[in-house]
């Protein structure tokens, strides 16, 4: 099978140059004008739109069993609503429960994620420690193509990971030559707030900000940072919500260090309002960690994306409806967290970032696709279009108009955070693999199509920094007496 | 019995005047020129020099059971030397071993500084946490005159507190209105450098250092504050060595946090070459934590009190003898911690400071005894030259000299961090309660005429940060269904 | 006359006692419980209530000439309108026109401020430059108490200093011991922007904050900083309003460079949404330079205020009624700049600082008067409540309340940009010289009885200053050939 | 004629990959493995070898006319000294004096370059303003490629451009696209310090750094991004030295402002040490604006680098011989300012950076070739490895070294500022326009040889700082009356 788009603008990080690219055997074959390509070849019309590498969504939980209930997109409906966005492949998260083996949880995850539509890969989180949490992660990163693990510094009694495990594991990361992240947030001041606001009744989602406030979030980052110094390892901070943390990452950056952060759509077109409707259901909808934040900090985040201290763009997709949100009807702590959004990313992103003049268009297939690639290390198979690349594309409109809607979305879940929001910029066609599988609103994702993707170890600042680390060995002083 | 100073120059952290100070029964009875006093007054004739309110040392370690040893200046040496150097009050510690009730060690501590010649105070340690120290707390603020606690962040395995403790305790301290202090640096990462440096046959004193880089400083730090800022309490950061250190309670000054550092003569004077001395002796006998830095640093310091975001200066005083450090010969890990310094604070600071421009005399006067007085809540009574105040003096003479020596100073160690330095500036005469204890080279110390000083709670903020937290205290969500 | 104020708290910037005080001859002459006084002496009960410094207003305009007119308050209204308030002092500002003799311009300012009913003194504006202004301001340090001159560095065409000027007064300031002080705008840019607005039609009061963005104040304030950096002397940086002003002298004292900053009661209180006002009249009555700012600017100042990078308040005073505003009517450029406060600059800032939690109230005496009292050397005769001061003395109702009114001001202008706000904490007795000028609502301000305060030279820092200047003085390399 | 580079490592900004490169008329025509090409190509083994893009050096000054004399190297020298180190393409300055036309400048600079042997390219400096050079600007824009314009804020008296030059040329650059660029020194202090320096009698090289401390471009820099900011353009700021100026941009990238800086690999590894030798000739060699600051400063501008807040690495190649520097014998502001550097920065820049892992190689291709390209909008042509660019290229041995030496370089100049250096990583052949011009240690550059290389108008960021500039344009308030 193979497919030429023709007549588009080709935008990379790099540049945008106009030029058509042919797609043959799920790989870019070709680039240029007036390329010759067989009389098969399904042609696509591209004229006035661009043509960019899909988007790589590096945070999403499908089927995530969670606060007792199940994440209610899976992997196929997940992923395809996901390619009906522009967004050909994710990075799920394998999450082990605390003493269960890493090994048997990556088995599990690999297990649901067959039934995928786009491509995947998974980081796997960290959440207890022993040796055969040591052990396990060598085979993951040495035979199964996973190079970053997942801290959470919240959920204490939980899946928490305090600061012996993270030095344990990012200790670790450096011998395998894998990317640590951490989901900042101090998880002793959540639970501490937490029960301060159930103790002065405030039991609704309007005490879920208030019991996660920003310098919770601050804190977690620096501190997480600064233990990534010392031990002398790369570090990327999942979903950065609001200033604190982006000042920590920024610091950090600005000394230097080698530190990426990550930050959600929904972070930075939503404010913490929603957490005060009237209806419950409406607020408990948004109840996510970290929580929305006012609108100051999504003017931050925006700063920090055009600055280059935020690198990458997300959407931490976890589904769930409404009637799993009711568990939390009179404790907002037993709220399911997760909201959606993998079908909405890359035109939220567009419309609030290159309509608003925030991004240019490079910048835009940056953070939505490139630089995940290349942080993860599978650069320039994935996010690129280059010849040879993945033929996972994504054919953008500039001029064409969606309303949002959870009537109208493809994600399995009955509320959808945008509603309402009329976007200028959708995706018109996706490829998936060099297939056509979205095309101007027909979606033709293939239960199983999706392929696991595995990613090299060693991507490229640890030569570097072990280089670094090297030089600044401290030498014994050697006494006489 | 009374005395009068004549011809000097009153200098406070306000203001400097011409004016004679005249002391009755321990207190200062009246300050002008030409005053009537008895004929059988004492008359000191400071021509050319300078009254000052008597230097306060907020952290010294008398006779502090450590490691295996016992700190060899106790209670009446160390406050004797402190007179011979000017300094007239002390902040003790009193350090609960994990699982002690807070009351015993309280009372064996009170035991232990009878024998004080000068005035004294106690700050107490909370290394553990239960019920019983919550109820302690309680005791220590209403009945004997505490008003601040002090938390070690680092310590592993032995009087570290964890995040969960700092949470419990900070919270404990906004409703006594105690201030919290703490000792900051990531327990967990120093725990983990030493563990590596000993792996790595590094075991001499060059190894202290490297096993507790500025950023395990600047982590803890931060965390602490980030803490205290959810908690609502003001903070105090002892012996900030860094600019790590210093950054975080900057921006949070910056942000009006109510957050204060102090500063050790030692960090503003002394670099971290010593640790890399070929003599063991002199290599240890600088062991203390957080270390010595280089000097890069020192002048972040000097910054930090010149910009007022360091407050006090202190000691850490904690003495122990060569014999004492040698328990760490083959592993700097038992190297007790300490150095001496309560006798020459006062004239190392103002010859760093003073003569080399860095400090005015009255901020000299305002960080080496008012503001310590006043963030503990003893002024005016202690570090201020006013009608009513304890006639807690020093006469200081700008034109005096003395190069400081193990071998001459008053402390009961056989080692000195400032040997062979020559300073201009010195105390002629210190005063304590009104009584000449030091007059040119001759000490006067009474052992056991030092006084238990008791501390009112609810320092100057507590009451505007109360009010601008119930102004901030969020309301519920009225929800119908 | 003597004056007893009887059973109130004194309230210092550095402590709060129960005392009364006595005032005789002017001066305070006796602090404490139970004062023997003359029977004859005046009883003021201040039972409740606060006993506190006068305040010290560092930035009026009493009858300034400016943009064509004359502001309305002259020396005797505007200061008596500042009694009525509370305060009891000004520093004003001899403004010569470009190639006036300095001498000149002081001496019409002294005889306009005859008339004033309470102490002023003077800041020196230098607005040109030649040997003739190098020569007037050694006289006017060394034989008329002026030790701080004032630098333009908006208002291109007019009075605006250039860098030259700048570079040229600072050096002079240093070898008189003068305080250089600035108004931060760059006038190029502003001159640009007002082009532009009216090039685009935007005529009106809104486009007075889009001529003068925040960037322009902090550019100008950075710059002043650096070059007193560059000439080693302190600096002033009058009406900070906003976080980019602010930032540049936080980031100087960070570095522990001395640079101090004022805030004005307005830029507190008021956002520039009153520049968009649908009527001519209210918005052109908030028309002064630098603008008021939005919110978040606001609550910046406040945090400069508890953070201690800023160290005084004032109000910039400087009337013009509605008839005079209306020059402006199509041009905004043409509305004379400056709004009153004098009168309310204590209530405003004692029921949005104390009352809000934002200020102690040590640190309410602080930044209303003994800061400015210091800053300028004039501490303690001003700004203290110390025996032998001026009894320059506020009676402070914390309970009493008061609503704004330009319809019950004492100021001369027909206009209150504070109107209808009702403070909490207001003064029942004005003492001026040690007479009552104000109580509970009766003004009785004398014209003529203000004295022109002289403030002697070489303030407290510069003498550290010049230390640590001399020995950073590079010395040249001896070479050979 | 045609090359095969082959078994060499093609590494991009993006990325490292085995490819043989194969170059045919100038052009990159194939990157792959197993590349079918002619049998008369020639061919260079690259085993073991990178193959990058050629360096490109933003800022040279050949044949400069300056301090009434003439840069030794001319257009041929120097651009072939260039090539010999790996640098493929310069951007040099066109210079007016004041007054004189743009033009005439314009046509001077082109024929002077028409000798060299490599491509180049312009930046115009506008040194003075009237109405002509707003036209000049115009027409060099539209019809003679040139998309940055060069602003000197220091040189007080000959061609410093003050504020008011610099918003005009601001804002005539967002009309026509164009880059503006600056020389951040403050021009007023430099010429003040200057004098005192004179004045104290501190006439050597050693004085040139004093006159030109870190603040007084730290200040520079903060004034043109501010003014940049107000005028809504990009700003780039040529040879950053030192923290200040750093801090200048970092504070305005972390606020998402499109602000870039260029570093000199004279300033990453040469510290001010030099203007204190003994030796005449050896510090008044050394002697260049910025002048070379302490390691400390080295070290922030390698953090710079890394963290992204610094895009572009320099020379400022303007090289004068002993006799030429001679002219500033007993007066340092006459020794003309420059150094040479153009043959040594990629080598010097990998030694310093990749092998002291603070860059990784991609790194260094970005910040010594690609940024360039792309900021100044000549990307892909210049700056990648991709089909269709020119193959300016260069090939790295990596384990090669070579000791820098005056006696052996090709830059005319009798002195080299890293001077006995021994580099590992050094270029084995460089490509231009597809010939071999360096093999080995062969040159072979041609007079004449390089192109003028034009640079569209409207790079990257235009259009985006266009859209958010439009949506803050701010409307006028109607009013009725």
């Amino acid at each position: 099978m193979s497919v030429l788009i023709k007549g588009g603008t080709v935008v990379t990080a790099d540049q945008s140059l106009r030029a058509d690219v042919y797609c043959e055997n799920g790989l870019i074959a070709a680039i240029g004008e007036n390329l010759e390509v067989p009389a098969s070849a399904e042609v696509i019309d591209a004229g006035g739109q661009y043509v960019m590498p899909g988007g790589i969504d590096p945070h999403t939980h499908m089927q995530l069993p969670f606060m007792g209930t199940v994440a209610s997109d899976d992997f196929y409906t997940g992923t395809a609503a996901g390619l009906a966005g522009g967004t050909t492949s994710i990075i799920d998260f394998v999450i082990p429960a605390p003493r269960q083996r890493l090994m048997d949880a990556w088995e599990q995850w690999r297990d649901w994620a067959g039934k995928a539509a786009a491509d995947y890969s998974f980081h796997v989180a960290i959440t207890w420690w022993d040796e055969s949490v040591h052990q396990d992660m060598g085979t993951l990163v040495r035979e199964h193509g996973v190079n970053s693990f997942k801290h959470f510094m919240a959920y204490k009694n939980a899946i928490m990971a305090d600061d012996e495990i993270l030095v344990k594991s990012f200790r670790r990361s450096v011998e395998l030559g894998a990317m640590p992240t951490v989901h900042a947030e101090n998880g002793e001041l959540v639970f501490q707030l937490q029960q301060e606001m159930l103790a002065r009744g405030i039991t609704g989602p309007e005490a879920h900000p208030l019991s996660r406030p920003p310098v919770v979030e601050g804190e977690a980052a620096n501190r997480a940072i600064q233990i990534a110094r010392v031990m002398n390892v790369p570090i990327y901070i999942v979903h950065v919500s609001c200033r604190e943390a982006l000042d920590a990452i920024t610091r950090a950056r600005n000394d230097g260090q080698r530190v990426y952060g990550e930050v959600l759509a929904g972070h930075l077109a939503i404010d913490d309002s929603v957490y005060r409707h009237q209806n419950f259901e409406f607020a408990a909808a948004h109840v996510m960690s970290p929580p929305f934040r006012s609108k100051s900090h999504q003017e931050a985040l925006w700063q920090g994306l055009q600055g280059g201290n935020l690198q990458t763009t997300a959407t931490d997709h976890c589904c769930f409806c409404a009637d799993q949100k009711a568990a939390g009807k009179d404790d907002f702590t037993r709220i399911p967290n997760g909201t959606a959004g993998i079908e909405d990313r890359l035109a939220v992103l567009w419309d609030e970032g290159v309509n608003k003049g925030r991004l240019t268009i490079n910048e835009f297939v940056a953070v939505t696709s490139t630089n995940t690639a290349r942080l993860f290390n599978i650069y320039p198979r994935k996010g690129s279009v280059t010849v040879g690349a993945d033929a996972d594309l994504v054919v953008w409109d500039p001029a064409g108009t969606r309303t949002i809607s959870a009537r109208t979305h493809h994600q399995s879940v009955d509320f959808n955070i945008f509603e309402g929001r009329t976007v200028t910029g959708i995706p018109s066609h996706t490829l998936s693999q060099g297939k056509v599988v979205w095309c101007n609103g027909d979606l033709r994702a293939e239960r199983g199509a999706g392929r696991y993707i595995e990613r090299p170890a060693f991507g490229p600042v640890f030569d570097a920094m072990a280089r670094q680390g090297e030089l600044k060995m401290p030498q014994p002083v050697h006494r006489e007496d």
